[in-house]
């Protein structure tokens, strides 16, 4: 298929064709549709257009649309247009980590009535046990639905097993084989079952060197070990070794991408999940936060500076210097920090102590300090004030070498407490490096100039 | 399996076991680990230890181990301590894929030595097609390795076709159906092999709604359709249809990890792929650039300030109000452009014309330029300078604004001509509305004080 792109003129034909109850045009268009693009459409409708909409397509791909909405979307459009009933019809379709994150989003009274309707019991408890995960563990990511064999069964007793589950396993990856208490003991491919004889038996087969994790694992180490190894599905256990169910890469890559755009979205200060189609008062008040800091940080650098306002009636060239104390402390503050920030994601290698991360930070610190205070001294010199020769360059060594001192130990401390590391590449670091770096300029300005 | 954790004393074993020749020792713990984390250890090792080790193993094993290996690191470990024959004897054993990357990142006269010595001609003949596709569309993600049936061939002639590619394909995931002329007419799921009868013929369970790209489709779009679509794997076709290959989702992940990790490394003004654990003159280097760049913008500010040299003398509290000036520009600049350069790399609904995204982004400019202003103001009055009220909020949501302005525009025009956006974020841009905040805020001064 060609890549569908969604226009302005499509939505309005889809628009006309739900005032004008047009059912036969619109059954049309959603055939042509996979769920991924209608539940774009639906964004791009109001509720009840949407609601429409819906309920003209199939249940299964219903489901399927709603399993593909943005959740704050979902929750608010489900709240205002869908009664239990309905919502039960289709959960009643999903999987069952997407029914319980589904229904964790709306209220306990909601969720507790759409799962006494549910027609699939099993399902209601799979739901049910799943609920109680936090979604960044590997309990709150997995899935009930596998196919799960015995080893002691033969191939075409494994086949038939397929067969049962076929309607409730989409896509099987691997086929999970237990034992009797119903401890993991390996994996089969589907391409093995396809290739070996129907009376082999299966713990002749098997993989039994395989990468599972616990359901407490945290998310990020499921991600990591599932790119490490080249994983499509990896299964989920208790303590006891007990198979629970799996986690599939969907929701793994889903997981990278929400963490990769949070991090960015720290760093450049914008709390909540903003995204531009936002309304203006949502955005302002996800730019706020941190823009306040910002000015708060600047005013305190103002206070500093007002307090050596004798010193500029003196010598009124030290202002043109602010400038490169603050923006050199931040821009140095928020390249330590990141490198620190992913070297902490990665978890590749062997970690160095802290003294070692230190030492070598330090070093870079003064290679570039002497090099950035070579090409201010020049311009000192050209501009003719040589007086601040020494100020300017003897301070934007210090202002280098404090701010990787912070970059490297403020991210490491975040991380310690379990805070995201990635806020010291943040707004607030930034203000607070140029705080220091004004502060030690003014200072180092003071002693040498005997002011 | 518990996760495989390395450890300082684990590496220092390792060394001595490699000193006295310990193959023994050796291999029993090579046989304990996954050759993704031998990959690790030979990071650890220097070059002639590590290729002692990789003799130890198995050549699959092997292999595998130099499939993940980082590029760099792997390039100089062939070129120093691999003969073409050794190189050959790998390459014979890798995915095509894999393969065309591993020579690409060899001299031309290394790469045509081993596909001359190569023993499976096939594989030749798949990595000179592969080689020729740049690293970053679809082509130079694909492997030639997938199952391919006729569309009228029975199931039974398709596990025929299955057995004989087993060894060389690892991960079957679908079965792709094409006609005589090798277009591509849909898909068959191993599961549907499972489940159907022998005799059942091909076209009757082919599923022909499916997803492809060219061989020309960008890699982001190609991530884009894959994680939409939840798909493990998608084909890739020519202009005619014809099908040329597959890209399986573990290399759209790591390109996915890549693309954010170089978004943030552009972000936090780091050139080049740096890692923590490079040496000190390389992290330099990575560095200095930008921060060279912020210098110049500093020092370019330093000489605005420096013609006001005479208002300072007059009015010395001006010079308080320099960072904050020049950090809210930076700010609103960063936390503009991060939101345009996301809805950039999303692409979802229906994008919005510049003029609906000036026009919000400046009503939203004008919001947060009113609270930052009356803070800026409340301070202004309690340090008691009020003739510097008007001339600081003024400037201050005139800051805002211009900020947002080019915090729109920037990453929407880098992105027209090619350029990655992200650099929008970066330290050039945040220098450019350091100076432009601070010029703002002198010149309404000027004005508005008489100086």
């Amino acid at each position: 298929m060609a890549t569908f792109e969604l226009t302005r003129e499509y939505i309005e034909k889809l628009e006309l064709g739900i005032e004008q109850k047009d059912e036969k045009m619109l059954k049309a268009e959603m055939e042509e549709l996979y769920p991924a693009d209608i539940a774009w459409i639906l964004l791009e409708l109001n509720g009840e257009q949407g609601h429409y909409l819906l309920n003209l397509v199939d249940t299964e791909v219903g489901a399927d649309i709603l399993a593909h909405i943005e959740p704050e979307m979902r929750r608010n459009f489900i709240k205002e247009h869908l009664t239990v009933e309905e919502i039960a019809k289709y959960v009643n379709l999903f999987d069952s980590d997407d029914a319980a994150d589904l229904l964790n989003e709306q209220t306990i009274e909601i969720r507790e009535k759409v799962i006494a309707l549910l027609d699939d019991r099993e399902q209601a408890r799979f739901i049910i046990d799943l609920m109680y995960y936090p979604k960044d563990i590997a309990g709150g990511l997995m899935q009930k639905e596998l196919v799960k064999v015995n080893s002691n069964w033969t191939v075409s007793e494994c086949v038939e097993e397929i067969r049962r589950q076929a309607e409730d396993v989409e896509k099987v990856f691997a086929i999970y084989v237990v034992d009797d208490e119903q401890k993991l003991q390996g994996i089969v491919s589907l391409k093995q079952i396809v290739l070996a004889r129907k009376n082999t038996k299966i713990e002749n087969i098997l993989d039994d060197d395989i990468v599972f994790v616990e359901t407490t694992a945290k998310a990020e180490e499921v991600a990591d070990l599932m790119q490490k190894y080249d994983l499509e599905a990896i299964p989920v256990v208790n303590t006891l070794g007990r198979l629970l169910g799996r986690i599939t890469i969907d929701d793994v890559i889903d997981f990278i991408t929400d963490k990769a755009e949070e991090d960015i979205q720290v760093m450049s200060g914008i709390t909540g999940e903003a995204e531009e189609d936002d309304s203006v008062w949502q955005l302002a008040k996800a730019r706020l936060p941190w823009l306040v800091v910002g000015v708060v940080g600047s005013l305190l650098a103002a206070t500093v500076i007002k307090s050596f306002e004798d010193e500029f009636r003196k010598v009124a060239a030290l202002a043109a210097f602010i400038p490169i104390m603050g923006s050199t402390g931040g821009n140095v503050g928020i390249q330590t920090s990141s490198l620190i920030v992913q070297s902490l994601a990665e978890k590749t290698g062997i970690t160095a102590s802290l003294w070692q991360r230190l030492l070598k930070i330090i070093l870079v610190a003064i290679v570039n300090g002497l090099v950035i205070g070579a090409l201010a001294g020049t311009y000192i010199y050209v501009i003719g004030e040589p007086e601040l020769f020494l100020v300017v360059c003897f301070s934007l060594l210090s202002v280098v070498v404090l701010a990787s001192f912070m970059g490297t130990v403020t991210p490491l401390l975040l991380d310690r407490i379990g805070v995201n590391p990635a806020i010291a590449s943040g707004p607030f670091i930034t203000t607070a490096n140029d705080i220091i770096g004004i502060g030690t300029y003014l200072l180092i300005a003071d002693l040498l100039l005997n002011l």
